[in-house]
């Protein structure tokens, strides 16, 4: 029987178990360049024409794996199509917000909801003379998708980092954070993703592809330590910050969303359930539970857009409070 | 602790396990579709309009997935990028052949290799006049995805079925299988796919997401069953079988692969090992081991294009032997 232990003598405070996490992963290959970007990005959102500080919202989108081998074959991966964090990172730039959006490889972009899954292969097609066109059915959300990428990048308002598994994720989550920090309560975390709770230790790893043939494979997985205690406390203590509760029990998820809020001193927590996530949110807070619904009377309109709105406003009061 | 146990006590023989995984499966949503294209697309190919019958391939590729939870937040997942799949596709369909391309939502597709990941957002830019226009550093291989991909698929000789997790991939190949023994040994498999070798038994799995918060995760993953046996043995038993065997050990590779083509009765089986997957592999057979290189004199030149030369090569021997 095979069998992979991913635990060891767990250190006890969120703080240490954070030092032990980061000491065991592996390091974060193009860290210098996402710092060059980062540092770049903050300075032109500190310093605008106008004198005036930016706000900045960090968006985290789509889920993150966790390798169960270091020359990675499997791995357990969270659901997440990133469609809530591209259609967020659309309203805060409409809101006049820069965006960091930290996006797993390969889900939803910006300005592409509206696109089919492959879009260079479904939306074109090649004439006789065999140069290409688009097909008239899908020309604007083509049109739209390039053009408003193109637009907010080159403006310098929307900066994308990628990344797949939880290491990368975490690790690239606290350079943002430290870059931001200069910004104080004009930046905000807003992290959709869908983070692995369980992983294998870096340390405890099997090197080589985990063999079937012998039976039934045992895994004892550890626990992610909760990442938001330190973002809210130490990476960013005075930037705003939304974090997301999903369940697929409706029963426990507002507990699960006001124990987040407490536990993680979170300024709002979003809960959603799986199967309804795309027609209401609720959003919890200190003193209130605000039930955000898309509009059913337009064709087409996103939970998104109520829910940033709310979210902005929010911020503002947040802002203003800190200045005071 | 969290328990997860996804073992019960499994019947013995190939054919029974996988009746009982079949059994045990969420059914498919969409199979009365996937027999119409797959009935359509063996009637073309039978009777084209030489009278000859076509040579048809399915060709697999990507990685399947193994959900964790009935309404499903977390899966484990095999690394496939779907490159073999997709560059064999090509030079199959190059070669003369129909394809079926049995591939992983979201995973490479034939023809678009050369592409960015986001060919829409990274290809393209809009202009003054707010028109879209293909940058030119990238118009040669976007206009050759477009335009050979519709060839294809418009002349029907490509047909492109998606699977995400692994009940999928086995119910359409089952599917297909049936479809195609009416071609006899002009018919060949080609899974290329990264298949689970792990899973929860539907019945056996947590129908809400598992909590975390209450410690390690404990985990046990029943075996998928062999089912290369099947394929070659019962779902498809005149036509040509080529599996492939994939380790990060080489010291091990070339046994399993060994292993792997008396176990099954496949025709061949194709070694890779991870790291030089894409510079070489080892063809093995019943009478030889032959190594494959890509020609390293030309640019860009892939494995797969003397792969398929081999390939087409034994087949073409294994259809004269069995009219013979």
């Amino acid at each position: 029987m095979d069998s992979m232990n991913g635990i060891d003598h767990a250190p006890e405070t969120p703080t240490l178990k954070i030092k032990a996490f980061f000491e065991s992963a592996p390091p974060l290959k193009d860290a210098a360049e996402i710092e060059t970007k980062l540092k770049e990005f903050v300075h032109r959102n500190s310093s605008p024409e106008n004198g005036k500080a930016n706000r900045v919202v960090c968006v985290t989108s789509g889920g993150t794996t966790v390798p169960l081998e270091k020359r990675c074959v499997r791995y357990i991966d969270n659901f997440s199509s990133g469609h809530r964090g591209s259609a967020s990172t659309e309203y805060f730039l409409k809101a006049g917000y820069s965006v960091i959006f930290l996006y797993r490889r390969g889900t939803c972009q910006p300005f592409c909801r509206s696109l089919p899954d492959d879009p260079l292969l479904e939306c074109f097609t090649s004439t006789d003379d065999s140069s290409i066109q688009v097909d008239p059915s899908h020309a604007e959300v083509v049109k739209r998708a390039i053009t408003e990428n193109r637009s907010a990048i080159n403006r310098g308002f929307l900066l994308k980092l990628p990344f797949t598994t939880i290491f990368e994720y975490l690790q690239i989550l606290r350079l943002i954070a430290v870059s931001l920090r200069s910004l104080g309560p004009s930046a905000m975390f807003y992290v959709a993703a869908a983070v692995s709770d369980f992983y294998v230790p870096w340390e405890s790893m099997t090197i080589h592809k985990i063999q079937s043939g012998s039976g039934p494979l045992d895994m004892r997985l550890a626990q992610v330590p909760k990442m938001l205690y330190v973002l809210r406390n130490e990476w960013a203590p005075t930037a705003f910050c939304i974090s997301f509760k999903l369940e697929t029990d409706t029963n426990i998820l507002l507990g699960k969303a006001d124990m987040a809020l407490k536990k993680y001193n979170m300024h709002m927590v979003v809960a959603n359930e799986l199967s309804t996530r795309k027609e209401e949110v609720i959003v919890v807070t200190e003193q209130e539970k605000i039930t955000v619904r898309r509009d059913t009377t337009q064709p087409g309109a996103d939970v998104e857009n109520p829910l940033i709105k709310l979210v902005v406003d929010r911020h503002s009061s947040y802002i203003n409070h800190s200045d005071a």
